[in-house]
Order: C-alpha cells, then sequence, then structure tokens
C-alpha cells in the first residue's frame, strides 16, 4: 500500500494520522476537501485556494460532464489544466446528482438515462462510462457510480438498491483496469440505515480491490445520531490500511466525531454554503479545544450588531479576511451585495475548516484526540 | 502650484504628462480612475487593484452615505481605513446620483431634499454637507455639488441649472475653507452642449480658487461629436497648470482623444460593466499604436466560439487571467454564473484601461501623441 501510509494511531480513540499520495501530491490527514462543483471554488480563486493550504478539492462529475462538456475537459488535458489547480482533485461519479434529478432520470440495471433539466440534453451514464468521465477530468481518486437512496426509504427498497450499486462497482473496478488508469478508485458501502444491509455493502465491497472506502447515503436527511451509528457499524468492516471518506460531512464537531471513528477524508458545502449567507464559523478561544463540547460557535454577519464593529470577524483569525477587513466592511459589502463580501466571508470559513483539521492532526500527533 | 506638476508637454497635441500629488501618493497622468462605487470595485479586491497598478479609486458619496452611512465612515476614520485601500481615492459629490432620483427629490437653492428609495429614509444635501461628507470620507480629492442637467434640455433649464451649480461652487470652496480641510477640491465646469453656456461656467469657476477642474455633463446621451466640441469650447479656457479631469469617460478611443485634447483624468463604469457581461478588451497588436484608428477590439466571452479555445483571451496581456486561465475557462464560468468569472473579466479589463493609460504616458514621453 505504497499511496498510503499511517503516520500515527491514536490510542484514545480510532482517530488516525495518514498520509495520501496521489499523482498531483501528499495530502495530510485526516482532511477535508473544499468543493469546486463546476471547476471553480465559488468565489475563491486557486491561488486563494492554495494560500488557504487547502490540499484537496473535490469537483462534481455531473456538473462538469453538462458544462464545459468532455469535449473541452478532454481538449484541456483534463480539469487540472483547466482550472489551472496544481494539487490533488476528487471527483464524485455523478450519481448523486443524477439520482436527485426525479422524474429526468430513468435507472436501468445497465444504468441510468438522464436529462439535462436546463436543455433537455439527453445523457446515459453507466458504470464505465463514469471511470471513463472521471479519467477524462484526470480525478487523482474517482468515485464508484453508486445510487445514493433517499432517506427515509423502506428496506426492500435499500437493499435492491445496494445490489445495484454492488454490481456497478465491480463494473467500475474492470472499466478502470481496462483504461490502465493508475489513478485510485473508491468503493462506496451504501445499505441506507439498516444494519445488515450496511453490513453487507461493507463486507461486498471490501472483498474487491478498492484503492480506498467511502461511506455513502450519510448526511441524506437522516437524524444526525443515524449517521454515528451506520459508523459505528461500518468502520470495523473497514481494512485499516486504506484511506475512509465519509461523504458530504459536516459540521465542526461531526468532523471530531467522525476523526475519533477512524475516518480521514470529508468534503461538505457548508462552509462555501453558509459563507455565501453570511454566517461565519469562530473558533470560541485563541487555542481552541476540539475535545470540548463548544470549541466554536458561529456569527450572522447580516446581524445589526456588526455595521460598526471594525474588528475583524475573530481576532485570532490568520486569514486574508480577518487580517485585512472589519466586521463592519463585511456587513456593508453583504448589505450591499458586493461580490467582494462572499469572497471574504467564503475565505473565512474555508480557512476555518482547515484550520479544524490542523488542529485535529496536531491533536491525534500530541495523542489528546 | 506644489501639489501639481505638468512633466512634459506634447508638441504635436495639448497631452500632457503630469504628476499630481495627495496625502495618499503620487498619481502619473493621464490616469484612469476604476470606480469603488460602495467602496469596493465590484469583484476585485484592493490587493488585486494594487497588483494591477491602480494609482487612484473613485468612490460614489450618495452611496457611501446610505450605505454604510457617515456614522460607520467617521468610527472608521474614513474610506481608506474602512476598504483598506492605502492610495488616493476621489469622491463625487453625490449630486449626478441624486438628480437622477427624479420623483424622489426635490431641488431647492438652498440643497436638495432626497430620499433613499429603498427604504424612504430622507436627507439634504447642500453644498456644504457635501463637503463635510467628502471630509468625512476622507477623500484625497473632492467635487463640488453641481447639478447635471440631462440631455437633450433647455437653453433656459441649463442657464437656471449653472447659476445654481455656481452658486453651490463657491459655497463649497468657503466650506472647505472653514473645515481647514487640505485635501483638494475641483470645480465643475456644467453648461450642457450650449457654448456661451460652457463658456461662461468656464469663467466663473475659473475665477475661484480650485484646485483642479472638472468637465461635467457629457457622457449623459448627447451624441458623442457634441463631447467632443464641448471639450474644444472649455479646455481653452481651464488653467494649464491645473489638473483637468472629464468626468464618466469614456471608450479607449475617446480616452486618447481627450488626452489629445488636454484632459488628464477619467473614470468610467465601462471596463468593470462589461466585463460583467462578457464583453473583453483586446489589443489589436503586442504593440499596440494608440494613435491609429483601430488600435483594439471587444470580444464577446461568452460567444460558443470560445468554448474550446484553450489559448488565453489575449496572448500578449499580462494581467492575471490571461496568465493563468484559457477563454475556454472563463467561457466556461461565465456559461455556469460562477462569480470568479466576473473577476477574472473584470481584472482583464481594468487591466487593458490601466495598460492604455500607461501607453498614452509613454507616447507622450517619447513625443508621439
Amino acid at each position: 500500500m505504497t499511496y498510503f501510509k499511517i503516520v500515527k494511531k491514536s490510542k484514545k480513540s480510532k482517530a488516525r494520522l495518514t498520509k495520501l499520495t496521489t499523482k498531483h501530491g501528499e495530502i495530510a490527514g485526516p482532511f477535508f476537501m473544499p468543493i469546486a462543483t463546476r471547476g471553480a471554488v465559488k468565489n475563491v480563486s486557486v491561488d486563494e485556494m492554495m494560500e488557504l493550504g487547502a490540499q484537496i478539492l473535490l469537483s462534481n462529475t455531473y456538473h462538469l460532464l453538462l458544462e464545459p462538456g468532455m469535449a473541452v475537459m478532454k481538449k484541456a488535458s483534463g480539469l487540472h489544466q483547466f482550472m489551472n489547480w496544481p494539487g490533488p482533485i476528487l471527483t464524485d461519479s455523478g450519481g448523486y446528482q443524477v439520482f436527485s434529478l426525479g422524474k429526468h432520470r430513468k435507472i436501468t440495471e445497465h444504468g441510468v438515462y438522464f436529462a439535462d433539466p436546463k436543455n433537455g440534453n439527453k445523457y446515459f451514464l453507466t458504470p464505465e462510462r463514469a471511470v471513463q468521465i472521471q479519467s477524462i477530468i484526470g480525478a487523482d481518486i474517482m468515485m464508484v457510480l453508486d445510487e445514493c437512496p433517499p432517506y427515509p426509504c423502506s428496506k426492500k427498497y435499500a437493499k435492491e438498491s445496494l445490489e445495484l450499486t454492488t454490481g456497478w462497482a465491480k463494473r467500475c473496478l474492470a472499466e478502470k483496469k481496462k483504461l490502465k488508469n493508475k489513478n485510485l478508485l473508491f468503493g462506496i458501502v451504501q445499505g441506507s440505515t439498516f444494519k445488515d444491509l450496511r453490513t453487507e455493502s461493507a463486507r461486498q465491497l471490501t472483498a474487491m480491490n478498492f484503492d480506498g472506502f467511502a461511506i455513502g447515503g450519510v448526511a441524506v436527511g437522516e437524524p444526525r445520531q443515524k449517521m454515528a451509528q451506520v459508523l459505528k457499524w461500518v468502520e470495523p468492516l473497514l481494512p485499516p490500511d486504506k484511506p475512509r471518506y465519509l461523504m458530504g460531512l459536516g459540521r465542526p464537531e461531526e468532523l471530531v466525531m467522525a476523526v475519533k471513528n477512524g475516518m480521514d477524508m470529508f468534503d461538505c458545502v457548508i462552509p462555501t454554503r453558509e459563507a455565501r449567507h453570511g454566517r461565519l464559523y469562530v473558533f470560541n478561544f485563541a487555542k481552541p479545544n476540539i475535545n470540548s463540547k463548544s470549541f466554536y460557535k458561529t456569527i450572522a454577519i447580516t446581524n445589526a450588531k456588526y455595521k460598526k464593529d471594525l474588528k475583524p470577524i475573530d481576532k485570532h483569525c490568520r486569514c486574508y479576511t480577518c487580517k485585512n477587513y472589519s466586521a463592519a466592511y463585511i456587513y456593508h459589502l453583504q448589505k450591499t451585495q458586493e461580490h467582494l463580501g462572499l469572497r471574504l466571508t467564503t475565505i473565512h470559513n474555508l480557512n476555518f475548516y482547515l484550520e479544524l483539521m490542523k488542529l485535529i492532526r496536531v491533536a491525534i500527533r500530541q495523542g489528546k484526540l
């Protein structure tokens, strides 16, 4: 397993300090992947992402398939070149978005037919095609095409969906081999909130030679304690020497909890999306204790109390926003709908999430998590 | 006249190479002022403005009066600190926006009553108040409160408006003296498109001790040749040893024309506004000849031909956008409405305008304009 190393294991929890090697560089874990849905982190440039210390970005296959499309992606020699991002990229398989299309898609065992809701253009996504597309994109980490069942769903639906997902996973692996693609491909454990289905899914997938394993179908509307339970069922079944990715999560305390439960990789729209709504993350102390219950708070920058607040959002924060601008200025930019405001809040929140992951890694290194 | 120096005068035209000294630095002229309406250049940070080589920004008194308001501005010790811009700032007087409010404002000799169309908040702007506000903002260059008559307007209207403007100019100058404000205050020559009124306005204003003179009421919808005519009427009446500012202009060839007619300072929404609509300015050659008729072109980046164009917008351009991204990527960002696209196009267009001013200064220095 030369691409993945466990640098240190916690004695207090299942937390692991890891190093994942990709064609575009090494990633210290546990790590968080900011989201560049359409080949751009909303409101932030790649240079700013580098200054923030982002180690890897996540991009969405579905969105890139529609725009700019694979002809452009091929001509550009992949997403790294297209968006000018030198670091690693993980892509989802597109499955999640396609299944969310509702009446605009039709699933068969062979694959899924769907139409672009904007212009009606028709697509057919198969497991093979999902791997081909991610190869064209040049993703350092690819994800198998899976079906992510909604929450709640019947056990019957979850079981059938699981069988589909397992069969597709096999075909993805075969396609990767056929293409001689040397990048990483991760399987995705599904099974909704049913213990036996989750167990079966983990067993089936770990029997195949994936480079890492994701837990999917969480953060889709289920109560948060169910998510924690899924994690406790599945984690012991995952091979300890391969990376584990908890998809779509989450709030800061959830990331800490998931790391303690052996997870290495995360992605979430929360920091970027909430930034656009003016909700900002702030650590409660200069040296926050991430083991404590309330190591951070969120503030609404559009609250009238910030109108005249000439201090930075967080005087301890070292992000570009806090080092250069006051809360009052950001309040003003949000109130007057200047896009610069969205940039500054997004930078602040991403910095918070990336700092949190640093704190997590330091805590593991120091035996404190 | 220690704040203003004519470094070189052209022998071929009325063009002048100038140096204007303000509390926040020297400005090489002729120069262009990018617009930061609400204390932010739309989509661009102050760091990016510095990297672009912007020497001065223009901000709008009317907008700042409404948001964030003068209480915040006072507490922040002015706009420089509030927006974190270390260079010079020119503010308009707010008159232009107030008079555009139509039924929401009422003019008397004493001043103008107006209401914020958004929330109905009432304001009363007098010449004295305009100078007080610009003092709170900390503008390096302030403008007198004037009435800018619409085009077309009757001679009667233009004449009455002119009398108001002259009276107000006098009161602005008195208020500046009273406040012991050591920054610069410019008078504004009005008079619509009537030669005798323009002449009278110039005569009245230059009799007062302003630090510079602007030509206002152009680029308000009149035919462009009328604007050129106004310039030819007014320019000879302006003192040669003070800066001249042609307000609200213009297209690249108009800037060249105006410089040849003795103008030193410009501001315009064109580069930033057109960038937001995907219209980009490109020089026609690596070493463009600004004396030629067609030294540049504009392109519509949303044109389908750019979808697969992996070259930069302009291979000779050294802006951040052209050095780092392809036309295809910018096309993609515009098509998918990613704000980053607006940033990249705005940077490109501002770079074009600032480069154009550099070319103009070099041409004057080399005796070629």
